[in-house]
């Protein structure tokens, strides 16, 4: 059965005096309103970490009563920080399936309230114990990530750094546009060069925010003006070092291959998109692994100012999760009341974008595990599926490492990416080096160096020794003088030993 | 389009010392080798608080990763105590919508590695705000409702101590039969006599245990032996006070009413039924909620040995979660796992029952805020609906008090119901005496006095003053005297005051 929109709305998003209760109730009320509903058959509630964020769990229940809907069935979904998409396809086929016709998809997250060493370390547990226990905060893996990416695709640091100026320019001019948006001000490139590191090559405004919001959406059976043509959703490893590759997420390519194929519709065919950009660079992957642009060339793209809100594929004409905000059990949610508002043509006049017919929302859920993929028209769009239609979208997928093989060992190794972390999680001293060493034996395994404190202590590729020290791998660069040792040693290794 | 379950597996109950993600993985690959299928479309995974229990969140993600199924959309349900419940309802409207073949649904919780105080204040979280921090708890509050369910049907302490020892001595007894049971010893009265008050008049032998395990279930669109009929899901008020009734559930009665009309059928039709005794009362007040037994009555029926294993309705022939054991998050599913195997005539010849073609499954998420009742039916069952067929379950459900009206006021009311806490939350002394107080105004409210230390000091009924204490509502008993006093204030105030 086909599924359409008939409600949107959402609260401000910034630092709020409401409770997490509240917040959600006013989004609600704006999207019954909305879909000028008072009941709904079911409600499908996005929190990503109520219990340490707030201290409550049973919030589905909660949550009913607040609104006056007790009784109502009403259930809480997560997915990390995709939640909100995640609570968006869980409500998607409830109304899919003919059993419910009208319900409400309703998402939030209070963060602000807490001291910032606790909030990352709640939003650290997201992260794959293995790294977690390092220190890795959510910036730092995604910091390791551009210092890959950069390097894979021969950007200089000076090139890369004016790149992820760009993204946050760019979502912070058209944040300065959204009434709704934590930031309304745009950002000028001697004001991103200014603000503080928080991982080696992340600034502050590298990063989404700490955010308290909700956004609330109605699906219902009846036909509206807007459909959702296409959903898709996949996990990857839990741990970033297992994965096929650093610089794209396989759970954004399959998420998209399924959601482009229910809806029948090819990257070409989008006209504006929504992107998951809680770090700037994270914008530029997921252009490339959405199909808009081919691998290492999303940031062309965007230099030659196709994804700016008056550009060919306007990317992020919110202001995205830079700009607006990143209520992390929200913003799956969020993206999604921003295009219906496009697609309605009620986004206001400056933010409104010229083709609006056909839009793409791409959410992350923790570093990348957790992805969704969803596609919205404008029901009143003509359009014609040739007899025989194939996706011309077939992104390389090659699979991440299955967990549960030989734990790595000790020894050489090269170091594939680093960081150095300047805001690291309670419990853990800044500056924090940590990095991603590839062993002899071809496993990534991270690792850290308490003696590396500044970014240029280290280069990527550069040689290195593990050592296990309390249970952690630590790393530390081989001098020639050492590399000479160790060659020796394996030498008269290889001849006395066995 | 129809649903049905293709395989079904569960790990044993109890104290464990695996991690939860290998118990789940354990439960999955039973599930997934009984169900003779190794990849599924999605996975809906089961988890209560993984957060505080566990430390972890994107849980969703990590189990398709430790399952070797990461790339498979993953996503965690989460609906309180009836969590396991929740992520089948969830399963089943994605298999429902045609978009998905084959769900694997996982549950499972880790709740006996923390302290006790520790877990009891996990748990608790469930509760209301406004009655948490009384220090209420799981076991306070359904001790209250017992006191009630005696004083509104006429039961003395002693007779209800009788009817609650049976529960628990038949709910052992049938454990003992189940291999997979935390507890697999029969036990006597005497036993239960001796075992120590937890909340006045609930003792240790009333409340399910703490419990590590997991449980898991593959639904499909393809045609099996087991299909699953109906599926309810209903809520209610967040605080307790707030019910029209303390003695029945509207969230089991309403979701009963959906699960009987989806499968058309009837109280009477059902063969078997797994009931939600998190307490012990509360299979009774389940069995008469579900239509069962007329209110009031179930224990009469407990009583002619109508609920036991070879009675004519069986309740709970797995051991229930008293005796099975409760991993909140799991229990919902262990539920149908085991009515799996009593319809397809596998549950071993001891605990099979007769006559097992129709089974019932009630789940109480919270206290008795987010339920759910799900119905299985074998599909070789010949049946008929008869033309026009009408449910002929017409539960009384008065509609519970909305929140946000005027705040309860100090003064004269009536004791309602009230328990001693021997077992209270991290941060509350015991014994812990709370009640529910009914006001002039109407309201019901919880209210709490350090100087009744006794389940003798007080009785249902007594008058007694509301006071507000450091932001809490006090009782205290009116002695005559009191009331004299009140009396003439109340006199003069009439005449002087306005």
């Amino acid at each position: 059965m086909d599924v359409y929109i008939s409600g949107v709305g959402m609260t401000k998003f910034g630092k709020s005096t409401e409770s997490l209760e509240e917040m959600m109730a006013e989004a609600a009320g704006l999207a019954l309103r909305n879909a000028e509903i008072e009941r709904v058959d079911a409600i499908y509630i996005g929190v990503m970490n109520v219990e340490e964020f707030v201290g409550d769990s049973n919030f589905a229940a909660l949550l009913a009563d607040t609104l006056g809907l007790s009784g109502i069935p009403s259930t809480r979904v997560e997915t990390a920080s995709s939640t909100g998409a995640g609570a968006f396809e869980t409500a998607f086929y409830a109304v899919s399936s003919g059993h419910m016709k009208n319900v409400l998809v309703l998402a939030g997250e209070k963060m602000t309230h807490l001291p910032t060493a606790k909030t990352t370390r709640i939003l650290s547990e997201v992260i794959d114990r293995s790294e977690r226990r390092y220190g890795a905060t959510m910036p730092a893996l995604a910091a390791m990530i551009a210092q890959k990416y950069a390097s894979e695709f021969n950007l200089s640091p000076r090139k890369l750094e004016e790149i992820l100026a760009m993204v946050a320019i760019k979502n912070h001019a058209n944040g300065s546009l959204n009434p709704l948006a934590q930031f309304q001000r745009p950002i000028t490139r001697e004001e991103y060069l200014k603000s503080q590191f928080v991982s080696y090559p992340f600034r502050l405004y590298d990063c989404a925010p700490i955010t308290d919001g909700a956004a609330a959406v109605v699906l219902t059976s009846r036909s509206t003006l807007v459909k959702v043509s296409g959903i898709g959703h996949a996990t990857d490893t839990s741990a970033v070092s297992h994965r096929a590759s650093l610089t794209s997420f396989n759970s954004t390519k399959e998420s998209a291959l399924k959601a482009y194929r229910m809806a029948q519709l090819n990257p070409a065919d989008i006209q504006f998109a929504e992107v998951h950009d809680a770090f700037t660079l994270f914008e530029i992957i997921g252009t490339e692994d959405l199909g808009f642009f081919p691998p290492g060339e999303g940031w062309k793209a965007l230099e030659q100012g196709v994804t700016q809100r008056r550009g060919k594929l306007p990317i992020n004409a919110s202001g995205g999760l830079k700009s607006r905000g990143h209520p992390v059990g929200a913003s799956g949610l969020a993206q999604l009341v921003e295009m219906v508002w496009q697609l309605r043509q009620e986004a206001g006049a400056e933010r409104q974008l010229e083709k609006a017919d056909i839009g793409l929302a791409q959410s992350i859920g923790g570093l990348g595990n957790n992805n969704f993929v969803t596609i919205l028209e404008r029901a009143d769009r003509k359009r014609v599926v040739a007899q025989g239609w194939r996706p011309d979208y077939r992104p390389k997928i090659k699979p991440s490492r299955r967990t549960g093989t030989a734990p790595p060992q000790e020894g050489p190794g090269l170091l594939g990416t680093y960081t150095v972390l300047y805001a690291p999680p309670e419990g853990f001293v800044s500056p924090l080096t940590l990095g991603f060493v590839r062993t002899k034996g071809g496993d990534r395994v991270m690792a850290c160096n308490p003696d590396y404190t500044s970014p240029t202590d280290l280069t990527l590729g550069d040689r290195v020794t593990l050592h296990k020290r309390e249970g952690l791998f630590v790393f530390e660069k081989q001098t020639l003088w050492k590399r000479l040792q160790h060659w020796i040693k394996s030498q008269s290794t290889s001849k006395h030993g066995q």
